[in-house]
């Protein structure tokens, strides 16, 4: 009988396999996708797309014992040679070809020539061709940044002590919001996608005091613009026996600095590819929606058109000042006016127009929504008749209340916007794999 | 100005806190939800519950100084105390209460007597009463584990050179299955919920060689059993440059092998509560579709009825005999009829009527569907002939293969079903925390 006994082991080498031995003379088997080849006659130039970069092998004409026509660009091969140092080869080294195997064969030429170091084309065409626009080094470098942003986010809320937690996507109903939900039928009985797990992770926090989630979550918002998809990844959590709302501002920005250091030591190569600069966030300014209003209305001569509402205009200005008056990258604005906010956001009781609550801006653009909930069953019964709604089809929502709450709070993050702003991109959609907007439903 | 700089250091300790300091005779600060309260008369027990477990505090009149009828189950409480040494409470410590204040307060008594240490109740009332029911211990301890096997599928991934993806959930078409869809409606156009990552994350091995994806996939299959759920986490993984589809089945291995130490590491105490025993892992028998067919026909006195399929009997005593015959409680049954398969999956060279794929069996159930995929554009072309398809709605997926693709293939496992054969449970619902199903959309 045959068994299976744990990873099969391989002959053939990754790039940081190469760089950690001492190889240097000896013969060694890599596989990779034929990126780019530079025929310069007797010698060329064979550069493969591996997982942890490019590696260059070199064809001699003599030596190698191939006829260089035989291999194609975006053909994936097996390469035998020695490896050599070469400073002017990516990470120091090339390997000198002794034989190459043919693994497999593209049908067609490349419609993008993703061997550039910047891809010279516009974001719709990236987008109609993403399976070959990704396998552009920098291109793919910003899903690397991306997933750092998550394991980071993941890895410290685990050493916080909170819990994983997977909740539906498809529900009865959308208590929480109106117009913007996709809706479906769900075998005769109608249903929604959710637009956030904010039921569940409040649900949850009765459960295991600290929950977190990163799943994806579905706006069906008419907006076309830089910063709005209509699938995204929302990065959540939410933390019981809060003290106040500032715990869950002073939680993420402990996950801004455990996530910069992440990047930091295991994401460098990216960094660098992308030539990102990354943001100081050892500490970040703190200030209230009215003031914030305030002393951007003084500084840059704006006047306050609506005092509940902050325009994006507004946003960015706030972003301004504070790098300005204090080289702050981020800024947490807090206090949100109650009538922006949803029903079960916690009003100030010092003054019930705001709420517990805050945004975080990252360069002027809104990255967070978080703050205190109400815990307390009246009391939520309360706002709920105040704003005029019912409590139709939160009944299971409610019953967490009803039978005991610790105080409690949390936020949502938007995992694409959080790393365009990282990256400096001026688009969601650069940062998205495989973006959902208004006119977008393929690839 | 006001700063954040890091997460908000608090005097209230958690139960390993106080395990880890020598804190005999010292007075702390603890918060949690009050689980039970036994009333002795001069003395009450008030055990708290916390994300780490089960505290016991103790009220004693004279002394601690407080109306015990101030106290209710399911409160949310501080109590300050001094910690003295305990053998029959939990963890072996208790705290001896000074003073308590009330954080909040239930509205109505449980409807659940979560406190018994097995919750003496059906499935359907601990579904209807989810937020309640999984405050009991066991219950959520359950989730825990289910924690623990998505953090060792991504932990032991990222360690083997995978990337993490995040695909979309909304899609135009679903060019792999049929009726078993969900439709919805997207900005006025037809459009479908994803059964299954499996086109993106092939696309995404052109770009990074090995990809994972840990998110929901919705099916809508109107099976009402105890093992299937319309909306389930689907773990994937598709990896390039295989030699074999072994190659998959032996990465999948040392999933589990990762997995099983994990959980014996940093999940003791839920092993514990639930006295789960875990499965070797340390070789899991192969055996061929065909074969495994034949040996249960003639060990279990059984016709075969149908060759090209498994009957979820025969699944259950292929799982009976490899148990039986080398005490494995994990199976691979490999080369499944091509008739069985979906398009993409690469037939066995020697015999087109079987594919180079598998299933794993845990406990005789089926918790992972994988195998070799098709790399070349003008096979996979001419199978979409074959079997009488068309490429409509394929275009992008194909375009990855068009220009080139690595030999390749990969995985899915069902998160709730591994949970649950983990645990040993009868119904998949156990272990999902809000399942969807025929019949169930709410909680």
């Amino acid at each position: 009988m045959e068994f299976m006994t744990g990873v099969n082991q391989k002959d053939t080498l990754e790039i940081s396999e190469i760089l950690a031995g001492d190889l240097e003379g000896k013969t060694v088997k890599v596989r990779g996708a034929v990126h780019t080849i530079r025929d310069m006659g007797d010698v060329a130039f064979i550069v493969l797309r591996k997982r942890e970069g490019l590696m260059q092998c070199v064809y001699e004409a003599g030596v190698s014992a191939f006829d260089l026509k035989d291999v194609k660009e975006a053909a994936t091969v097996e390469v035998k040679g020695v490896v050599g140092k070469e400073d002017r080869a990516p990470n120091g080294f090339e390997v000198r070809i002794q034989t190459i195997s043919i693994l497999s064969e593209p049908a067609e030429a490349m419609p993008l020539q993703i061997s550039k170091w910047k891809l010279n084309t516009s974001l719709e065409a990236k987008l109609n061709n993403r399976a070959v626009s990704l396998r552009n080094v920098r291109e793919r470098a910003k899903f690397k940044i991306q997933e750092a942003v998550v394991k980071g986010f993941r890895d410290f809320l685990y050493k916080e002590g909170f819990t994983e937690i997977h909740t539906p996507k498809i529900g009865a109903k959308g208590a929480e919001g109106g117009a913007n939900i996709f809706k479906l039928e769900y075998f005769h009985r109608p249903a929604i996608l959710e637009q956030s797990p904010q039921f569940y992770k409040q649900m949850m926090v009765g459960v295991f005091d600290r929950v977190f989630e990163t799943a994806p979550v579905f706006r069906a918002e008419k907006h076309n613009t830089k910063r709005h998809l209509n699938e995204y990844t929302s990065l959540d959590f939410e933390m019981g026996y809060i003290d106040s709302f500032e715990d869950i501002m002073a939680m993420e920005t402990g996950f801004l600095q455990y996530t910069v250091n992440l990047l930091k030591t295991e994401y460098a190569k990216e960094l660098n590819i992308l030539k990102i600069e990354l943001p100081n966030v050892d500490q970040i300014p703190c200030v209230r929606f009215d003031e914030a209003k305030q002393k951007v209305s003084e500084k840059y001569n704006r006047q306050i058109r609506n005092p509940y509402d902050l325009e994006p205009e507004e946003e960015h200005l706030i972003g301004q000042y504070f790098k300005e008056e204090c080289g702050a990258d981020f800024v947490f604005v807090t206090h949100y006016p109650s009538k922006k906010r949803p029903f079960y956001a916690m009003d100030d009781p010092a003054d019930e127009t705001y709420t517990l609550s805050f945004d975080l801006l990252f360069k002027g653009m809104e990255i967070t929504t978080g703050g205190q909930r109400i815990h307390d069953y009246q009391m939520l019964l309360d706002k709920i008749e105040k704003r005029g709604m019912t409590t139709e089809g939160m009944d299971h929502y409610l019953s967490a209340f009803k039978f005991g709450m610790p105080p409690h709070g949390g936020l949502g993050i938007g995992l694409e916007r959080l790393t365009m702003q990282l990256i400096g991109e001026e688009n969601v959609r650069e940062t998205t794999l495989f973006p959902r907007d208004l006119s977008r439903l393929e690839p």
